[in-house]
């Protein structure tokens, strides 16, 4: 679907205004530090189209901003994702793979929807989400506790959650978005209840923890690239937080009972595998909690990325 | 088995004295301050009969408690578990689930046999225990080189030891017992000589940590469980030192290369899909071992317990 | 292939000369003292042939020992490790089971030759090899970026590598060596660009990480043994850097995404299962790196070899 493997398109996120903990936004800059870049220009050998810098939108912070439906700060949110979803609109419109560095898991919405756009006026086709992650994301305004936006971006990218009003993701058109069954989601384990019965009323596709323990990753992943099948453009949608914090504890929301370091990477290398992937996120990476685990959970992140981008052990 | 899954009875057995180690008679309240009980009644929806206290059995220690058969305060142990086979018998006469919130294993003694018993009674049915542990707790006083009865309860469960002084587990009578048929360990890997002989000699079902690896947590839940068959009712019996110390380490007799925390969890939740779980006990949780790991281990074990009585990821 | 199971014969190689970092040479020493031979003794009843001494070759240091063909120190581990060939070729020819306790990786030039040339004499039969690693260590001298020799050994036992001086590998005949079809690999997930085309040209059978998650360790010793087959003999080479640094974090090149203790203890139970071990190899364990780990680094060390010697848990 890419018509040059080794063309991709970066944007850095610097970006947390979709929950409350400060500190996410500086993840961008802490991946590039780690040598992130150079790694996929040098041993992977990609032609990277970068900006060279670390968006905060702090241009676009409205005067104010107070809750609407639940929802806390949405209009900066709105306004940040209509533009990531422009920017990874631009390279993904010129056949370029995509890679998002977050930021919160809000981003998403921005992410998923200018991919989605782009893959349909390039080529087409409905593009397919592959979301891991130890959370649904799936709330709506109304069935949010929290209000946080960075657990509803999958409720507005299905049309769950919809708006009229342009500012508070009414942007968002039905070109933007994905249906619920082009949708699978690997390694939930935290799930609210509201949650759970939006994945069942809708049949979603969902693989938890339990799904891994009882079958393996190996035949996990067989599931998930059946389910997509191989005729349709991925997004892969990575929150850190998917991980057990034993690897990735520096994040807003951890969870017990996760993926180990080595089912990360095997999800990323089979994704890398199909040559279907259009399109990278990884968020919710925050150096700034539990510090002595900074290091590990960026390595993980980046270790994450080079192997949905094609690094192999053999 | 039961006649309203939701009736749930639990006991509280605040007793230390089948091992040497003080502190894992703590362990039931710790279980409850982390917000076990209410977890139970809020999220899984029990309408619990608990009442409303520890019990440490002060009241029937023995004046004097000599060694016997090479066992340690035989007296005081018979006693104990033959007062915890009761509590445990009026739960389940009255088609109660029930949890049991030890305390070291020695008090499996009273609980498998209180519900042996009553199933018996109520239904005309065999029990079936699936026993997780490291260890095989099949010591007869005669193989036991500690004389731990922490380490014989599944001798005497099973008829392999017999005594038939009344204060020296004499109490212990044929409704009481449990075949060597419907015994199924998981988790085994640190088995004494004498034990390993027994498994073999009386053919009991046992998936030691190298099963596991071989064939998958999945795999091996699909034969334990097959094993037992769907027409049984199933006493669960979990030893908190199955896990791996990385994950528990406040117990008494911690031994490397165990379940991980998410395998734990995954062998509650197939037991508790079969629907066949009638007991349920979690023990060997001692917060005065290890006391950095306490909080860990006190939430592995409340996070089993919820599992085991139906808690689901999706 | 071996006359009698319980004849054992130990050599103690502590010698570090294959690599820059001071340590591993005494390991062996750690091994021992942790108990590793009394263990052989009692509890597998093994009947020990060892000459009681750490060797540490001291005596065949050369004069002058410039870097020839890019190698570090060439005619030393040259030495030694035709010195190691012989010890190890004196206990094989005589039908004993060969344990080396290491020292670097270098080494296993000396222990596979000797193994080889043994098993050629007194079976007439070429030895297969399994390699437990997270490092290929078959680079050339021409392909090494650091010119360490214990990154080499593969490549001089495969005949990948040849040299006609005497005192540096020319000592390395026919006899010696093995082939690439008989060589396995367990555990990869570090190797050189140059080492990735000599696995790919030749062939070379290698199991990463990768394929232990996809498959699960279980079925990927199923294809181990059976691409071997039943009636090959087997060294087993095994470096303690194929465990996950949470398990041996004492090594000289630490690399994440390993091996878990369950893992490496399986691998050995599978091979010590076979009946067809004949010489079995532990290395770069290196106790003054990361101090605190030592201990553990050491006892995975010893429970890998009572495994792969026919230790087991039921
Ligand atoms: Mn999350
Ligand atoms: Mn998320
Ligand atoms: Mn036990
Ligand atoms: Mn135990
Ligand atoms: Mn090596
Ligand atoms: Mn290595």
């Amino acid at each position: 679907f890419l018509p040059n493997r080794h063309h991709l398109g970066i944007v850095a996120v610097g970006f947390s205004g979709g929950q409350p903990k400060p500190g996410v936004d500086a993840a961008p800059m802490a991946l590039i530090e780690a040598g992130l870049i150079q790694q996929l220009e040098e041993d992977l050998e990609f032609d990277v189209a970068f900006d060279d810098q670390v968006h905060s939108y702090a241009e676009i912070v409205p005067a104010e901003d107070p809750p609407y439906r639940n929802m806390k700060r949405p209009k900066f949110v709105s306004a940040v994702t209509k533009e990531v979803s422009n920017q990874v609109y631009n390279h993904s419109k010129n056949g370029k793979l995509v890679l998002t560095l977050g930021g919160d898991h809000s981003i998403a919405i921005g992410t998923i929807s200018g991919t989605a756009r782009a893959i349909r006026e390039r080529l087409g086709r409905d593009l397919a989400v592959i979301w891991v992650d130890a959370h649904a994301d799936i709330n709506t305004p109304e069935t949010s506790e929290s209000g946080n936006i960075h657990g509803m971006p999958v409720a507005f990218l299905t049309g769950l959650a919809t708006e009229e009003k342009e500012e508070m993701f009414g942007w968002l058109k039905e070109h933007h978005r994905i249906s619920t069954k082009k949708l699978v989601y690997i390694g939930l384990r935290d799930i609210d209840k509201g949650e759970k019965k939006i994945l069942k009323e809708h049949g979603i596709k969902a693989f938890s923890m339990h799904d891994i323990d009882r079958h393996g990753i190996g035949k996990v992943m067989d599931m998930v690239l059946g389910w997509i099948g191989s005729d349709t453009p991925i997004h892969l949608s990575f929150d850190v937080d998917a991980l057990d914090p034993m690897w990735a504890p520096s994040t807003g929301t951890p969870v017990r009972g996760g993926l180990t370091l080595r089912e990360g990477d095997f999800i990323a290398e089979c994704v890398a595998e199909t040559g279907s992937l259009v399109a990278l996120d990884l968020v919710e990476v925050n150096p700034s909690l539990d510090e002595q685990g900074a290091s590990d959970t960026v390595r993980a992140g980046c270790s994450i990325v080079r192997c949905a981008l094609g690094d192999t052990l053999l």
